[in-house]
Formats: structure tokens, C-alpha cells, sequence
């Protein structure tokens, strides 16, 4: 019902352009190279994804709150309705939308947060030049202009969805998300009890329909987080948990060379382009102040830092330098700015390092190995971790949420699940419940480098230790031999970890080990854990994961070329490599593929089979000419055992 | 001890030339360039693999069996032996080979089969105009010059590997892959029982150290097979089988329009490269017996091929044409010429077709649909299930490996393991038990599109059903909504299935589903299935599979980064990814990576982190001063719980 109000006033500028959409025919191997080239200096890549149309949707009764989804019109003759899919691009992939990033995005939780008590912080911490490592004049990427009004929940009774969450309180966040988990529908899917029933969940309680109170209960038992700071009031609202669809994240970081702020905020733009759930900015060195505000104020979806990275640089990369005030600083001065989510290594302990000694690849974590130094440097206690109270009483004002760091995680097969590494996870464990305790939502990362059968134990001991807060991981690589191809090694173990009930999958590029990932190694890497989290949706039986792969299914069957490009997660690549072998227009539409050709198509036959089959008396006639050869002609599927 | 005597007499041409062979430097980009780039016309691709050296080693007492390896040397730093791999290349990775495609590769079995009792073939079926397609003169690919005298096993009384092994007798074929599986060590690889033990195997019962004599009673008990036609004595033989290392296969087929012999011939060439053990040629339409005498005159890998295609396009494609007669001729012409194995289609029983009717994606196997269509066509059973005893004596006088194909494998994630699929698979393990009675050796074809958590029960059932002959699966796909990236979303299920038992792995390029791959297609699609095939060996707890994860690891810790991308399975690519960020060839001897840079190095903190725990005294004194503080400094491993 919800979906047909397109008219409806709405707080973002999505409505009128959606409603002027419509959905784009293919335009071949040219729409895909206009696609991958960057956009022109000081723009954006904008534009519908090849094949998709823009639309929104309102939880019941919600007008107010206004849902983006991607949807991919079928061939007229499927007769089939739109496949909606879950789409994070922002208002980028709006038809005609003018992307302006001095301007920044709408402020679409601005009406929600007024509401909540939160303090206008009249005197916003000032930007120091150690804030953009010193940056000169002419090396100096701008201020960004966008509007941006800092809150403090410090006066606030409630501030974090795990506080109203614990309160019985429903929040706009909850509600978004569960209309979003939905793919917007207001009813349960059709046959989502018998998917879930197919599915294997290794104890993940996927219900067949989201709702607003499934998400409140599932963030109140630390099950899941809506990573949403109060200062990042542009963001779409995202969920992650392991009885939610798996996401993933992309990270980004700055050039050494910055042409442009627009170049900085193209990274984050591409990667939610083809599906990043959240984008990690990793950016060292200069001006990365001002690049996360332009960031930031771009960023539909939660943006999350390592703000150890930055206090590094305010003390010129001496990690024994670094102290809880610099660090404590840079937490205020990204959570001001309105980073989602942070990694913060707090579980490193001096206890822990000598357990790395004997490794065959030591400490590979950049925060653990930082850390680690500062401990023996010291001969004292990691201070994230003497401070994680403090640490967490300012997270809590922002609702940032944790994103507890694996500085111990395994760079090696030979390193995989060692004493160091699961030393490390018991403090993490310990330190979800006081996060917990101070009100704050968490999730824990992980590994790193691990084979495949010593995945599952990494999921296992994680629920067990820290109380099933999401797990987030990195990979795992399941072999150390393949570097160039490490967005492969790690998706094979991304899709099983994801599938034992990790929440969000890290995504790797096939520069992993090697360089900097350039516009296309982002690209496959999203991709590549696209198809990772959908793999584990699969797996386990999340109800509405296999309408996309049986629309896609039936496409391929009945020759809908079009329509099996446009359901796919990268449709232009799926395109373009069909016209390689089969350019004309005409072969889009052809009923055969240059697998078999023209003259012999195993589909056709299939066909065929299909039209026989309903030939009722010509079924009869088989079954009795061949009853009496001493057959049978059919086998019940309750004849076939199944093991 | 048999590795050193390199200078001993030898049948093949390996000798001379890896004596005087020494590893090659790094190159770089321009290496790399050149390696992809296609050979000029009339040649194929020939050279060392970047960073390599071609060797031979002859088992214990056998200087007549010259088993080839390839050798990685390491930087002198490393003090560390030579890596030896696993090297399916042939001939053409020699250091100055000549590549002369009209003499053919050296018969390396030659003296072997000589003293077994086939019959010389005096009259050899002479070539028709159909076998090439009725190609006209101006169409036509040469007949290949190659000498090739044909042998039949009818006289004799023990023909196949399975005959000798039942008769417990070792033949030279099973002493050379026992060396060839152990990497031409003599003695337990070191750590061997360690790594079994660390292992999940599923029941596969790998030891740690392959003798002639376990090969024998693993090929007696049907677990294993060594495709060898006693008519391709160029063969360098490989056994596929769960308690060996897990194999892979790479498809090859003609082009419309030939321009060379040699153009066909660099497609097994190329894939052989970079790993295939095994290439099946499903060329279709003109020419194919010409350029299937040309490609086995020049594999040294098994070749395996569909019968069914050629016998179909003998009668112009329309399936209902076909004969027995038709079919049983075809057999002999690719038999004569050497086919190592036949995929034979006689699973498909008139009675499992209707069970397709339903499906989403109906019979995707174009085998399955012709013979699907054949007996609709003629409501009739399938004539190669009631000719499959004729079948058998035929492959058994040339020692023909059966792969008893899938014909009605899942083409979709909504049509895994229906009641067609297994009601064929079931008939499968009927008809191995039927070859096996003839003296054959069989294996078993597998699916196809599988989610995740279906993949387990295919290997379960599949070893239940057909008596643990070996599994040879495509893929798995886990998903169907990536066209373009198939190779990923197969090479997850690969990976996974290879884990659980599976033997031996079709790939999957990118181009699956929409396209015919390319030279770098069937690159990308051959390195992937290495990925799945070796990260399932590491899971199984293969006792030398993890040798060279460890190797290249040490060499990442070390930042000794020729060794990283000579031990990676494609330096090329690997090399020219860190140019592109680091050019200069003095940053790939920099102890710091474009990742963080030469300021701070998390690997180099590591380096510190061992020297502090390496003086003792120091560790003494933080011991001392941090118990003071009432903590801990150790913890040792048995502290640790694991789960």
C-alpha cells in the first residue's frame, strides 16, 4: 500500500525525482565505459545503475520517514512485478539528480534528533593544524562549506538506540531499518517460512518479517547496532546483526596528491554505488580533517575511522609518543564531525604481545602494531585500555558506536586462531560488556587470515565470548599463496564466516599485500563481497535472498537477456561481456546464447520437455509404452532419498 | 637424494635444459605484459614462469621415470631451500624450449606401454569427412604430421590402471604420480603428521607420505583414478582421487574461424600454465578431429572430451538422429587418437525426465538435453544406459576413464539437489559399479548451482551413492545473481566441495553464462580454482599444502618481495599490481609497503617486538615491573581456551 504513495511530501529531495524516473533501456558495452571512467574534476559519479530505477517507500503510517530501494523493471513479457532490491547509493543514483558536495546531502534524521534533548554545541572544538597533519596553504584541501550544527547528548536521559532500545523506546532509526530489511514490504514474503525452513542459520533467529519491535529487542540484547552518530544527521540508517542481511564494508583512504575535495569524496560515492553498506576512511597524512567533513557531509550511509590513525599523526608517527589526552582530543574532534563508528584497539594488551613473538608474520593490524609499541615502549598497560571508561562515556554523548579492533588478528595461515589472537578476543569480550554497561552499541572485529576449517571455531568462540555482539571481519583469507587475487581467497571465507553468522564482511581488494586500490580493484572488491554476504543469506535462509537468483533464474530460461543484466549486481560488466561474443542488438533478444548457438540450445529442449510434460495424455501414453518394457516412468520426489 | 642426479640419462628432452636452466630475475611489468600478450602466429607460449625454475626428480631406483617440478629459489637472505611446486606445464615451461607443435611432445610413456601386449593397429579407422565437419579444403585444419601409432588392449589380458591395481600390480604410471604428489621428495615431508592432524578431512584419509603401493590399492578400491589412454603416451600422468591433492580442470573449445593449428593449441598450452591438470576440448562444428590430433599430440596433461558433441554434429545437430552406431564409431575415432576420458551421458533415464519438468531453469546440461531430447523423441530409453556394457568394453581396451556426466545437473540455486538430480546420481553410482565390473576406471560429474549449505550433503551422497569413485564437480555456483563474476561465485562452492572430498574441480570463468572466455579469462578462471583446489588441500590438512603459505608468508614478514610474487600462483600479476604503486625496483627491496608507508610499518614493529622478547633480561625486567602492578605479563597457550 505504502509503495504506491510516490505524491507524498517527504523530507528528502528522493520523491519528486522518483516519481519523474523511469526505467532506462540497456545501452549496451557505451553505457558500461561512461559507468567505470571517473567523473570530470570536481564531480561526482551520479545517475541510475544501468538497468534500475530509484524508488521509496514508507513503513505503514510513516509517511515522514522515507525508505530508498533500487528497483529493476522486468520484460513485458515475464509478467512478472519489479524486483525490488536493498540499495545504499544515496540520492547519487537518482535520475538527474545534481550531486553538489559543497552542499552535502539532505539532513534526513535532522526532524528525528530535534526531538531527543540533544545540547547545540555553541562552541564546536576548534580545528588545530595538527588536525590536518600541518597542512600548507597549497597543499590545503578546503573547508568544507556544508552546513553542519554539532549535538551533544551528554544532558540527554537517552542518547544511543541501544539506551532507547533498553527502554522500550522505538526510535525513527528502528523503524527505517526494519522497513528496509523488508525490501519495503509491509506483509511477510511470500514462502519465507519455507525458504527459512530450507535454510541452515546455525542458530541465527532470522523471523520471516522485520519489525520495528524485532529490531528494538535484537539492538537492546546487544545482538545488533544501528551505527548512527547524533552529528551525522544525512545518514540512511543501516543495521547489523546476525539476524539482519549481511553487510559489507569498503574502506577508503586519501591520495598522497589531492587534486580535489570531489576526488576524496568520489571513493566513498563508488563504493556505495555498488552496494558498500558502510565505507571505512582510512586516510593518513594531511588534510584527512577536512576531507572526513566533506566525507561526511556526502555520506548516506555510517562512516567509520580508526582515530588512532589520526593521533598518530598529531605526533609525527612516534607511536610511544601518543598520549590519552591527544587521543582522547581526536575522539572529540571525529565525533563532532559525525563518524559512526570506531575501531578502537583497546584490546591489546601488554599481557598479550609476548604471545606474538614466535608468529611467523607477527602483529599485521597497523592500530595492534601501534599499540603494541607504545606497551613495550612503556613497559606499561595498553591506555585504550586502562581509559575504555572514559572512552566510552564519550562515545555514549555521540552514539558512536564500537567497532572493538582485532589488533592481534592473524596475518598467516600459520598464525590462524593462536593464543595471541584468541587472548585477544576474551579481552574483547570483556570490554563489549562494559561498552554495554556505559550504554554504548558494539560489534567486534575479526580475522584476518584463516583456512577454511578453522573458520567456523572463530564464529563459535566469538558468540560464546562476547555475548553475541556482531562480529565483523576481515575476510578471512582462507590461503596465503594468491597475492593479486586476495578479494578471491578472502570471499571464499567471507561467504562460510558470513554464513556461520558474521554480521558485517570487511571487503579486500586484489591489491591486498601488493598496493593501493585503484577505481576498478574498489569495484571488484564490493562486488566480491556482494556476492559473499547474498552467498550467506542463502545459506541461511533468510527469506526474501532468493527472490533475486530466481528471477535471474527464470530470465536466463526464458532468454531475457536484458533482464538477466539488469538483475545483476554489476550490470554493466555482465553486458558488456555478452556483446564481446555477441554484439548486435538483435542477440539480446535472441533465443540463444553463444554457449551452445543458434542451432542447438539445451534450454530450447528444456522447453520442450516442459510442453510435453503438460501434455497430460502424451505423458500417459510414455508411462504405458514404457510400463511395458518393464519401467517406470516416474519417480516421486519422496522416492529420492536424501542423505 | 634422486633429486640430484639431474645429469642421469633421460627419455624426455627436460633434462639437458634444466641443467642448464637458472632462475630467472624479477622482470616486472614488461615480464609481465609480455607473458600475457598472445604468441605470434604459429606459436605458443613458451618460457619459465616468472621467478621459477623448471626441474625433474626420479623416484627411488627408477632414473627411467623423470617426474617434473618446478623450482621457486629465494633470495639468498631467506637462507632457506628452493620451494618446490606441483607444475602441470609440460615441456613448454623449460628454460629455451623449442615448441614445434607439428613433431609433438616426446612420448614419455612409450617404454612403459611397450612391454603390456597391445596389439599395434595396422588398420586404423580412417578419418571421414564427417569427423571435421564436412570442412572444406579452404576451411580446413591440416591433419596433425605428429607420428602417432595406435595401440588396442583387446588381446591383453590386464589393459586399464584398475586391472593392474586389482591384479596388485604398480604400473610406471602410479610410481610416477606417488613421486609427483609428493613433490618429489623420498621421505615424510617434515611436520607432515602435524598438519594431517590439524586438519578437518571428512573422512579422507591422506598420508603423510604417498607410496606407489597406496596409489595402487586407492585406484584398486575405485577411490582414484589416473586418466591415461594407452594411446597418449605424451602424457605426464596425475591421479584424481579425495586422499590426493585436489586437482582442476580448465574447458577448452575451437573457434569459428581458425587461423592457425597452433591457435587451438596455445588454449591447452596456456591453461596447462597456469595449473590445469586436466583440459577437456568441447570444440564444436569443423575441423575438430584435426585439431583434436593436434592438441594430444601436444598434452602432456590428460585430455578429456564429450563424445556426444562431435556424434551430434555427425548428424547435424538434430538430436532425435542419433544412433548407437553413430555414437559407437565416434567413441573409437577419439579413442584411436588418444582421449585420456569421456564424459558419457547414459545417466539420463527416460524415466528422470519429467522430473525436470517443474524446474525453474529446466536441463542446463547441453549433454542432459540432447539425450533428453532423444529419448522424448523416441520415448525410448536412453540407448547409452541400455549400450553401457558395449561402452565399457570399448574404453576398456584403451584404458578410457569414464566421467559419468551430470547430464541433469542444477542450472539454478532454486533447482539444487532436486529429486532429478539425485534420482540421476543414483543411477550414476549404478552404472560405476557396472564400468568397474569391466575393469574401467570411472569418476563421478557434480553439480552446478548449489547454495552453501546444500553443498555438503552433494559430496555425502555422492560418496555413498557411487562408492567413493571420485567427485570431478563445476563449481559449485553459491549464487546466481552474478554474471560476469562466476568464477567467484563457483570458486566459493569449489573451494568448499574440494574441502569435503571433492577430487577434482571444473573451473568457472568470468565469462560463464554470457560469453566465450578469452586468453585472460581462461587465466583468471584457471588461478581462481588453484585458489579453491590448494585452500581446500590446507583444510583437509594436506601435509605439504601448507609448505608454500608458510614460505610466502616468512618472505611478507621479511619483506623479501621477489620471493612474495615469485611464490604467488601468478608473479606476473602480483608483480605488476605493486609496480603500479611502488615502480621503482628499489622499493622491492624497501622493508615498508605502500600500505603504511616507509614512516611507520606494522611488520617492522613486529621485528621489535621479537628482538625485545628475544633478550631475555629485558622480558625479565618488564616481567618484574609489570607484577608489580599486580598484573600478568604471560599467558601462556594452555591459558587460552578453545573452543
Amino acid at each position: 500500500m505504502d509503495d504506491s504513495t510516490l505524491s507524498t511530501a517527504s523530507n528528502t529531495s528522493l520523491q519528486n525525482e522518483t516519481t519523474t524516473d523511469t526505467a532506462p533501456q540497456g545501452r549496451g558495452a557505451t553505457g558500461t565505459m561512461a559507468r567505470d571512467r571517473a567523473p570530470a574534476h570536481g564531480q561526482v559519479t551520479t545517475g541510475p545503475i544501468e538497468g534500475s530505477r530509484k524508488t521509496v517507500s514508507h513503513p505503514p503510517g510513516r509517511a515522514d520517514i522515507t525508505v530508498p530501494f533500487r528497483e529493476i523493471d522486468l520484460d513485458p513479457s515475464a509478467n512478472e512485478p519489479p524486483v525490488r532490491v536493498y540499495d545504499t547509493s544515496g540520492p547519487y543514483t537518482i535520475a538527474g539528480y545534481h550531486a553538489d558536495v559543497a552542499r552535502g546531502l539532505p539532513d534526513l534524521r535532522k526532524p528525528w534528533l530535534s526531538g531527543r534533548g540533544f545540547r547545540q554545541v555553541t562552541e564546536k572544538r576548534a580545528v588545530k593544524p595538527e588536525d590536518n597533519g600541518y597542512a600548507s596553504e597549497s597543499q590545503a584541501v578546503p573547508h568544507c562549506p556544508a552546513p553542519h550544527e554539532v549535538l551533544d547528548g551528554d544532558a540527554a536521559p537517552l542518547v544511543t538506540q541501544y539506551e532507547f532500545a533498553r527502554a522500550g523506546i522505538i526510535t525513527e532509526e528502528m523503524i527505517f531499518v526494519a522497513h528496509r530489511e523488508n525490501l519495503g514490504r509491509s506483509a511477510m514474503v511470500e514462502g519465507a517460512e519455507a525458504r527459512r525452513a530450507d535454510g541452515e542459520d546455525f542458530g541465527a533467529e532470522i523471523p520471516a518479517f522485520i519489525t520495528p519491535e524485532f529490531v528494538r529487542s535484537e539492538i537492546a540484547a546487544g545482538r545488533a547496532i544501528i551505527p548512527a552518530n547524533i552529528n551525522h544527521p544525512e545518514l540512511e540508517p543501516m543495521i547489523i546483526g546476525r539476524n539482519f542481511l549481511v553487510k559489507i564494508n569498503a574502506n577508503i583512504g586519501n591520495s598522497a596528491v589531492t587534486s580535489s575535495a570531489a576526488e576524496e569524496v568520489e571513493k566513498l560515492v563508488w563504493s556505495i554505488r555498488w552496494g558498500a553498506d558502510t565505507v571505512m576512511d582510512l586516510s593518513t597524512g594531511r588534510n584527512i580533517h577536512n576531507i572526513r567533513d566533506w566525507i561526511l557531509r556526502n555520506a548516506p550511509v555510517p562512516i567509520g575511522t580508526v582515530p588512532l590513525y589520526q593521533a598518530l599523526e598529531k605526533v609525527g608517527g612516534i607511536a610511544e609518543k601518543l598520549t590519552w589526552e591527544i587521543y582522547r582530543d581526536t575522539l572529540i574532534e571525529q565525533a563532532e564531525q559525525g563518524v559512526d563508528y570506531f575501531t578502537i584497539h583497546a584490546g591489546v594488551r601488554l599481557a598479550h604481545v609476548p604471545l606474538t613473538a614466535s608468529r611467523t608474520t607477527g602483529i599485521v593490524s597497523r592500530g595492534g602494531s601501534i599499540m603494541a609499541a607504545w606497551c613495550l615502549a612503556h613497559h606499561r598497560e595498553n591506555f585504550l585500555y586502562e581509559h575504555f571508561e572514559d572512552i566510552c562515556d564519550i562515545m555514549r554523548r555521540y552514539d558512536i558506536s564500537f567497532s572493538l579492533g582485532d589488533g592481534l588478528r592473524p596475518g598467516s595461515i600459520a598464525d590462524a586462531n593462536d593464543a595471541a589472537q584468541f587472548a585477544e578476543l576474551e579481552t574483547l569480550g570483556e570490554l563489549a560488556r562494559v561498552a554495554w554497561s556505559k550504554g554504548c552499541q558494539v560489534m567486534i572485529e575479526g580475522p584476518g587470515h584463516v583456512p577454511m576449517h578453522k573458520i567456523r571455531v572463530n564464529m563459535t568462540k566469538q558468540l560464546k565470548e562476547c555475548g553475541e555482539a556482531p562480529f565483523y571481519t576481515l575476510g578471512p583469507l582462507t590461503t596465503d599463496i594468491a597475492p593479486g587475487y586476495d578479494h578471491i581467497t578472502s570471499g571464499i571465507g567471507a561467504a562460510m564466516i558470513g554464513w556461520y553468522g558474521c554480521a558485517m564482511l570487511c571487503y579486500v581488494t586484489p591489491k591486498e599485500h601488493l598496493g593501493l586500490p585503484d577505481r576498478s580493484d574498489v569495484k571488484v572488491g564490493v562486488i566480491t563481497y556482494k556476492i559473499a554476504a547474498h552467498a550467506a543469506d542463502l545459506a541461511k535462509g533468510h527469506p526474501a535472498a532468493q527472490i533475486r537468483d530466481d528471477a535471474i533464474s527464470r530470465a536466463r530460461f526464458e532468454f531475457r537477456w536484458q533482464d538477466q543484466f539488469n538483475l545483476a549486481l554489476d550490470p554493466d560488466t555482465a553486458r558488456s561481456y555478452h556483446d564481446e561474443t555477441l554484439p548486435k542488438e538483435a542477440h539480446k533478444t535472441a533465443h540463444f546464447c553463444s554457449m551452445c548457438g543458434p542451432k542447438f540450445c539445451s534450454m530450447k529442449i528444456s522447453h520442450d520437455i516442459r510442453k510435453n510434460a503438460e501434455r497430460e495424455e502424451g505423458m500417459a501414453r510414455m508411462k504405458t509404452s514404457f510400463r511395458d518394457k518393464g519401467g517406470k516412468v516416474y519417480i516421486e520426489a519422496e522416492d529420492i532419498e536424501r542423505v
